[in-house]
């Protein structure tokens, strides 16, 4: 199907929102009037410049107040009609969106607007122009699409039809069900966007908080296959009102809109052919999700290496392998791989998290299909010299490397690039990577989340709010079925210096507490952990003798879930962006510590203050 | 009566919070549970740091999912009730929190409820300790206050009490006359918090959208009414969960916060007496508001005067005096004074409005007042030889001088400063400042609000969002009761470099068509509105002969109220952070032309874009 995109869903000049969905892939646009009442471009340019760019103008909106109001008034209406039909010739657009009147001068009269709407669209029809009637969540006396349906059928013009949004139509619960009692070819339009639940006050909640189809809690794609039923044909168009999108640059925001459509069009087994044609097809265009089954490494650069390998080595890593033509080290203990490159660092950035490899069944299969879903493809070699691999960049820039994983010649892709020169222990203490927590700059949370979940096949859970001392944290946890590939995506509640927000790498152990001290008697300090924490530990639960006193010794921290499993963490001291958890389940349990997280982020601060006091 | 305030309410540390507390003239804390568990500092010594601020511990929160639960589960919960109630014997805290259950294993059954809260209540006794029950929104099962107090009444412990939080019942529609039922001496602690209105889902808003009172829709002093008419006689204690409050520093947060609990208790009538007694009385410490009645001057600080006086000029000011002892000149047009001070600027922040003189008929009590609410005092006198003013630093650092405007004197104070260099033009174009619009810093909107409100003694109306092209912008007007002084507060809706959101000044002229023409021919160039927004007040409005082709031709902007007054107005370019707008209400019209604002800033944005490609 067709894809169109609302100018206001997009920031910026009409003309940078226009490149923007251009750019992003989209087949046309509905022209927010707002958009171009303060543009300097005259309807015909802006024709002229969608043109250019490939786009169609697929709707003018919207033309607000017009149906079931007093006589004098309505004929002001049909005047103010007669000059945007007349707009809407120049400009190339053929479709014009009314709403349902919000005004307090409509009266509740199902016939009046019929007939008014009757009026509109045979004035409109002289202009070459189809009138899509559209309940607003909060009309006045038309709030629900049935209703919207109901007044347009009576009205029985041939160019007045009706349009559909699925925000209008999902917050007010109403049962999408009935679409297929409306003749496709009286759909004239159809609006998509998705919502975060549970709701506030629909009208905030519709100015201010839409997302992207996937993006929210709507059920967006269960709403589209209602209408596909219908035997529509015109195109899948956004309209998402959200003060984020608004300030975020048009062009990345206009990417993960498409993709948003793009897995919304593979939910409901509706993509558009590659071909010339553009119908509707069962064969999707965009390739089955290849989903990854493992950690292959965690690449992490840096200026200077030795308080990070300090590290690795205190927690029992050793260093097995070098690049062949780079200075990247690969240090190593049980499954878990750690890449250090102190090759592309600059000290401005400090140490971070840079690279993921993940295993893959498919390594080429998942990287088309990431490329299929606008994630930027890299160079498959960096050198000439070395290995190809298939990696494209995730929302936050972290490189995402698929790795051979099948058939017993795992990591031969990456691995052959690396000489080696030491063994891994042999009785680890870390056992594998458990799992990464990432930041995310804080307009592109959202777009992360869908990423992780439709490009690369993982299960997102609900987000988390966390409280830090200086501020709310969102995460959201993205993982695959059996928990051995596991990512946490955090954001701050605004935005704020980058590096403020660390990242994360989480060591699964089967002995936190042998570890720990490990850890410790290499000289590495641990985080501590106030003490009133263990009181309300103990107020909490009961322990085995000795048990609290440990954690306590230790700054272990400790989670039970409601099925009795329990998470034993702690953490090392940060170096640059990044610190290091060691992290212990049991009993099943899959969750993160969330409710230990405050105070965690809370001894992070107090670190970091006393470093800045010169005393840590 | 005493005040105090929830730690959650503030951002930072634990030690950070209660320092911030103590300095904005806090009686007493509630400790949040969870910012204690992050302290290193112990119960004891938490104790320690109150009691040298001068601060009580007036409540341990929250304890939660005590009651109605089956027998083992709430012997655990004793158990851990234990263990806080020890810890509060050292932290010298002597009421607890205890919320509504939300436990999914909690039965509804009050009579088991009490049974429970009268065991809880008698342990507690033990310990010096009473138990404030409080109904939670989203309770389980008990979710309003009187339900709640029922539960308590029944329970019949002398060392069980109810505690009434104004977002729980007021968020909940409760009536709070009821509360009147409640023996004062059985309210053993009181919430307040504010909240805007309308409401999305209970348990979100409460958790990130509560405010101080006086900043939200909550007729929070209605019920503080009924709560004293009962006889409560503890403090009233402000409990805020609010996203912006917990990134913003902690030390402005609780100046706002004791302002907005000060103005408060001069709604109610119940002030403490600022001698040694603590009881309330009817006599205000805080003095009577004096509402300014117009503007006396507005003071523009720049590094480069050419091209603000040179805009000055050609709208018909003239330069009528020169300050003595600072580079400060006055220019004058009828009752407009603008001072243009090249002394103080630095180049960095550019031309911005750096002081404003309201007129005043009483400035040393107005002066008195804002000192008594907070308000940071300027120095009465710059230099020796300058007259004494008073004078207040608004939250945004614009400065505040009360001007006398009594008696025929008006001005002497100020004007005393200044030597007289011209006259005035005799028939002026511009008359006076229609309004000041003045950008807030991101976190002091709503403490900008109450501030002009409660200091200034001025009315607030609803606020506005605004669409930018690259994000909303909201605007509040402030004005007294003639419309003589009328201050717009904006703001973007979230953080950026404030130097984007421009400050302006509007002039009232009679005849904006003449004044634009004036501006225009004297080669300041008005700021250039698309033709498609003509083309849109076209299909509005009807217009006499010419007229839309004069408001074209010269930039102006045109709106009209649901009475029929109208306003039209245009800008200058903006120099520095500061424009200038010519303005002409009829009919009454009172509006600011929100609906034009988007126009507005599209085409301030898009005159920037020119300039930064060397055409503008």
């Amino acid at each position: 199907m067709r894809t169109s995109i609302a100018t206001v869903s997009l920031s910026g000049t009409l003309t940078e929102k226009l490149t923007a969905a251009a750019r992003a892939g989209f087949d046309g646009v509905e022209i927010f009037e707002n958009d171009l009442l303060a543009s300097p471009l005259a309807p015909r340019e802006i024709r002229a410049r969608c043109a250019d760019l490939g786009l169609t103008v697929d709707l003018y909106q919207p033309m607000r107040d017009v149906e079931a109001v007093p006589a004098e008034l309505f004929a002001r209406n049909l005047r103010r009609a007669r000059h945007k039909f007349t707009l809407m010739r120049e400009l190339g657009a053929d479709t014009v969106l009314v709403c349902s009147s919000v005004d307090p001068e409509a009266v509740d009269d199902d016939a009046l607007a019929a007939a008014h709407l009757y009026e509109l669209a045979d004035l409109a029809q002289d202009f070459g122009v189809r009138v899509a009637y559209e309940a607003l969540a909060w009309g006045r006396h038309v709030s629900t699409y049935d209703h919207a349906w109901r007044i347009v059928e009576a009205a029985g013009h041939p160019a007045l039809g009706t349009c559909l949004d699925s925000f209008h139509i999902l917050s007010r619960g109403s049962d999408p069900q009935g679409i297929e009692d409306i003749p496709g070819e009286k759909i004239f339009f159809l609006q998509l966007a998705d919502a975060p639940l549970p709701a506030m006050d629909v009208l905030q909640w519709s100015r201010h908080h839409r997302c992207f189809p996937g993006q929210g809690g709507f059920d967006v794609a269960g709403l589209v296959r209602h209408v596909l039923r219908t035997g529509y044909a015109g195109p899948l168009s956004l309209e998402v009102f959200n003060d984020v999108f608004r300030q975020a640059e048009a062009a990345p925001t206009a990417v993960d809109a498409r993709r948003s459509l793009l897995a919304l069009q593979e939910e409901v087994g509706a993509v558009r052919e590659t071909g010339p044609s553009a119908a509707p097809t069962a064969a999707p265009a965009v390739p089955a999700p290849v989903v990854p089954t493992g950690f292959a490494f965690a690449e992490l650069v840096t200026a200077d290496s030795e308080p990070l390998t300090g590290l690795l080595a205190a927690l029992g890593f050793a260093r097995t392998a070098r690049h062949r033509g780079k200075p990247v080290d690969l240090w190593q203990q049980g499954e878990a791989r750690i890449l250090v490159n102190t090759g592309t660092a600059v000290r401005r950035d400090g140490t971070r998290i840079a690279a993921v490899g993940l295993e893959s069944p498919d390594p080429a299969g998942a990287a088309d299909r990431a490329e299929a879903l606008l994630a930027p493809v890299l160079p498959r070699r960096r050198a000439p010299e070395d290995a190809p691999l298939d990696a494209v960049a995730a929302p936050d820039g972290t490189e995402l490397f698929f790795c051979d994983a099948g058939n017993g010649a795992r990591h031969t892709g990456w691995r052959a690039d690396f000489e080696d020169v030491g063994r891994p222990p042999a009785a680890p203490g870390v056992r594998r990577i458990d799992h990464l927590a990432l930041t995310q700059p804080w307009h592109h949370f959202d777009e992360a989340a869908l990423f992780h979940r439709s490009v690369l096949g993982l299960d997102a859970e609900d987000s988390v709010d966390v409280a830090d001392p200086y501020g709310l944290q969102r995460s959201r946890a993205v993982s695959n079925p059996d928990g051995t590939v596991r990512i946490v995506l955090t954001v701050g509640a605004a935005p704020a210096d980058d590096t403020v927000h660390a990242q994360h790498i989480a060591f699964a152990t089967d002995d936190v507490v042998a570890a720990a001290r490990r850890l410790r008697d290499a000289g590495a300090p641990l985080l501590p952990i106030p003490a009133n924490y263990y009181d309300d530990l103990a107020a909490r639960h009961e322990f085995a003798d000795g048990e609290l006193e440990t954690y306590r010794e230790l700054g272990i921290l400790y989670d039970r879930d409601e099925a009795g499993g329990s998470l034993r963490h702690c953490y090392t001291r940060t170096v640059g962006r990044v610190f290091l958890e060691l992290l212990q389940r049991d009993g099943g349990h899959r969750g993160y510590g969330a409710r230990n997280a405050p105070v965690r982020l809370a001894a992070q601060h107090a670190v970091r203050a006393a470093r800045a006091l010169g005393d840590g």
